[in-house]
């Protein structure tokens, strides 16, 4: 208190007496303004992206069942709360580090100092690299080993999450080649994507998914316990979604701000219109979750062109990604019987993907259009290329990471205690005490 | 990354070097960030703003039945999604293109180009578009086609809100007259309170809720089915109201945002408290939705007159608001038969009404001193005079809207469906998978 | 509108014609830049602390019993509305108004005039008020005449928070004496939890909780109804606690902001680890109430070192504050027999406590070192001595408070209510009309 009211009182004075003021300390003023402004901008950026994390929680508590609504909390708990103390000790380090060979960082670790503008972009990304950690958790959900994901969870976030993320945002070789992802449809969702991918391969569908009769492979649909719930998640993500997309100019000073914010809302609208015509067509009713799931879809999409593209093509790549989500859902389920209880695959693999190469055919910008404004295959060709490397550093390294985990600590909790619910069987807890609930299955 | 540490070396370099800094650099920096502060200032408000959608939908869905969950997510989530694309295309034309007349707008459709300060403008308004169509959801809930709202809804979003909104906020006749309508008592609120009245008028109240008996009729309380999510959504509501009003100083450096800051507080605070009372008064006991709404009437009140008023009259304005609410929903509901589950006709029609009016009653700014201070009646008059030409537009051009809605699609579902509920019905969801329900009726 | 549009042109105009600006202007420009940093920062923080109140109404809710949610909402809501009229009235005249004696503010009684800058900071200060008033209502919660909550609360806000509080932030003897508190673990968290304290033993526990046979008292887990609502309240909380901390450099230029959001992080973060691993230990399983009230522990903990600790000083608090809580939960319940259905006196009081001594052991900062960097014990004398006198005030204070209340109101519900629960006997509401409770008792 004290300290502020001396500070306006000094202000004041300089106010008032501006017309002697050295040039000097004018200059000091001008420049702690401009630190302050990138300041107060990507904390308060943070803060949004921070509370994405509830975002998630709600989503997927609300797509699953009642018996294992205590189990998604603790996860998604413990993917930030582990997955920060991990990100400061390690996965800084091999994202922003000294570069070394383009392939990743090596330096920082135990993140320290007096440096606040270190503090401050240490801030700003843990909390998309508990994102991307996240991610997985609804994929995964309703059959893991609590200790299984916690392994996970903090290995992605120390190592592969920065691995990749270090080769785009951190000096590394894909970055270097042009490859554009501003916000981070491939370094963050699809990283989650496709760990969320090879945790459902390695985990297989939960109890009674897939019903076998004969040769014929039936997918029974395993509705979620809270719409409610789920809705106030999406409505937080996007709400947490403009500090995603807008504070990662990275300045306080970058009125493109504004446009990003544009652009994602435009997207993030027509992702939810797009997949509700399309799920009203396919299903003969506009579908609850699935409008929720092509807002996330337009989100997602939108999050690497974000910043490049025109109203217009914002509102084509969200409508895309709505359109996309909805078959890429059903494809999954339906035909390769990969047992995704949200849709985390499609909503952030696919669509992460989807948004990455957007950028190559939408981009407006000088020295990167896309394709359709008359820059070629060039930047096109660069955006694959991203999308194919980190696809296959995540594929691989999640892959190996799954494969240990169940040799040496189990991936899957056995039937009775899925039957019985993850509350019960590893936290001892009821999500909905006093209320009956009759679980499916 | 690499961009912006570029720049904070950069403006080091600046720093240190400041006394040879030459005074263009630096009156181009204060100009850059004047524009920075306007630009974070109202990019964060839309943000606050957007996210009251999710407070919208808790309020709905927590005051109402568990049948229906489903369909008011839908219709809160199109509300912004259909309507921003809408408001994109053609609302925000109509509402800030070139003036004809002091009538409507006709420029800018289909918003696009490099303008940063037409994006942050766009994206504080399109918020706020949102947020009138959305009032009318709650009050015509459980009994609407999806169909019928959505066609309602973009109509809204397109031409309805942005035509008065011209007329205030535009450039139109309204504003030219002297109207003070700091953040949308009217512009906002109104418009979706009456608009939520022909709503219901067209549509007739729910199954079962007027039971006649004779002559007599007697109105049945529907009770909602989750009180926590209705709390939630009101505080969401309350917090997103500080981008709400605060930010519709329009600048980051009118300092005057702390004043509407306290005096929306404030009445917020006082219209819980008056609610609590005059139902503890009537029913006999504290009733905990009318002080939720009470709250929200203050909310509603205050958003007029926020920047022209003491704390004094902010405390009034929401207690008179916290009572009106009360007195207003019991003789909508009682007397009128007029039937709206979450009492938007009174929250957000009578008390935005009443704080339009308090303009004229308690304002202490020079030149437009309301009726307490010594202004006389000119104020007052010129904002009844805006009450009641917007409260012509709006029935007038909903009634037309809901009549050839009805006309053409139907408005209603059929009893059946009704009694089944919305969610089953319209679209094959569940909200509480696993829960039994026992729906009242 | 215009006005702003007016201002940019302005500016663009001085932007262009900068070589021929006076230094009067630009230093007036500047000095205005200044007082919009500390302002939009400041309003911004506000505006996430007062959206702490959805935070703990969520987290008291999901922790009690369904029968008991609408009171608690009731309460929550109260505690702000209430609370912050008389906060405006009388609190802040006791806090921040002309010292007497180092003891108490005696001036600026409802809080009134033109000056923006009182307006924010009155606007900062009400929420941290509530905050401190609304510790208590999970305490208390299940068994309390909602009166007798009213009576507490507005003292709470109106005399008890504010004596302590201008002790140390308002230029009183503590603050003189070199005590340090960031952000309050004593000045909110502990005069909160200490008040839990004093009401739980004023009101006993619930009927059913310790059940005796012969010499031998057993406590009965009476569990919560809904534990993703009071996950969501965690999340809300530690998002609003950004604002709490980070807001507490009370000026938008003071770069450590970066230092304190990172150090929060880190300590709820390890709070939550911590609370996890000794639950693991303790109950065989890890329990999701006990690690999200960990995550609370590290940030109350971490709330008055939060700028004067490094990053391993942080995680050591809040490792410390997670296992503290654990343990200090299970004493007051198991031992002491004391029913707090929440936790609340162990979090904020016990885990506030520990934060403010914690300054006294980490602190790295010049001319107040902690005992582990070599500043010996004054320090940590100064902060002990100052545990010890806020301590003995509140528990002084309410004690007589309650006394009061319990002698003129009653404190208690009859049995009969209690076992019907609140939301029927004291508000005639159901908190979820539809569903079937089977409640505990």
């Amino acid at each position: 208190m004290k300290k502020l009211k001396v500070g306006v009182a000094m202000l004041m004075l300089l106010c008032f007496a501006g017309g002697t003021l050295a040039a000097d300390d004018l200059a000091q003023s001008v420049a702690l303004h401009q630190a302050a402004l990138d300041m107060i901008w990507l904390l308060i950026a943070a803060s949004l992206v921070f509370f994405m994390q509830a975002g998630f929680a709600m989503v997927e508590i609300g797509l699953t069942r009642a018996k294992n609504a205590g189990n998604i909390i603790m996860k998604n708990l413990m993917d930030f709360a582990a997955g920060a103390l991990f990100y400061w000790a390690i996965g800084w380090a091999l994202m922003y580090g000294s570069d070394v060979g383009g392939l990743f960082g090596f330096s920082d670790f135990f993140v320290s100092g007096t440096d606040s503008v270190l503090y401050r972009d240490w801030m700003f990304q843990v909390v998309f690299a508990a994102t991307a950690a996240t991610i997985v958790s609804g994929a995964v959900a309703e059959r893991t080993k609590f200790t299984a994901y916690l392994l996970y969870s903090v290995v992605v976030s120390a190592v592969i999450y920065p691995i990749s993320g270090h080769w785009i945002w951190g000096g590394g070789w894909l970055g270097s080649l042009g490859f554009h992802d501003f916000a981070g449809s491939t370094v963050v969702h699809s990283v989650g994507g496709w760990a969320a991918l090879m945790g459902t391969l390695a985990l297989g569908p939960r109890i009674g998914k897939y019903v076998t009769n004969g040769k014929k492979v039936t997918s029974k649909a395993i509705p979620g316990h809270n719409l409610p719930l789920a809705s106030l998640g999406v409505f937080i993500l996007w709400f947490g979604w403009y500090g995603f997309n807008a504070g990662s100019t990275l300045s306080g000073t970058d009125l493109t701000m504004a446009n990003v914010a544009v652009t994602t809302t435009l997207a993030a609208s027509a992702g939810a219109v797009g997949a509700m015509i399309i799920s009203w067509i396919q299903f003969g009713k506009p579908d609850v979750s699935m409008s929720l799931n092509g807002a996330l879809a337009g989100l997602v999409g939108i999050t690497a062109p974000t910043a490049v593209v025109s109203p217009v093509g914002a509102i084509l790549i969200g409508l895309i990604a709505g359109v996309l989500v909805v078959y890429s859902v059903e494809f999954i389920d339906k035909v390769l019987h990969i047992d995704d209880p949200v849709g985390a695959i499609s909503v952030h693999g696919v669509c992460g993907a989807w948004g990455t190469l957007a950028v190559g055919l939408f981009s407006t910008a000088e020295g990167m259009k896309g394709l359709f404004y008359g820059g070629g295959f060039t930047q096109l060709g660069i955006q694959a290329l991203g999308v194919v490397a980190v696809g296959a550093w995540v594929t691989a390294s999640a892959g190996i990471l799954f494969f240990v985990i169940r040799k040496f600590n189990g991936l899957r909790v056995d039937a009775a205690d899925e039957l019985k619910g993850l509350d019960l069987a590893e936290h001892n807890a009821e999500a909905y005490s006093g209320f009956q609930i009759f679980t499916t299955m």
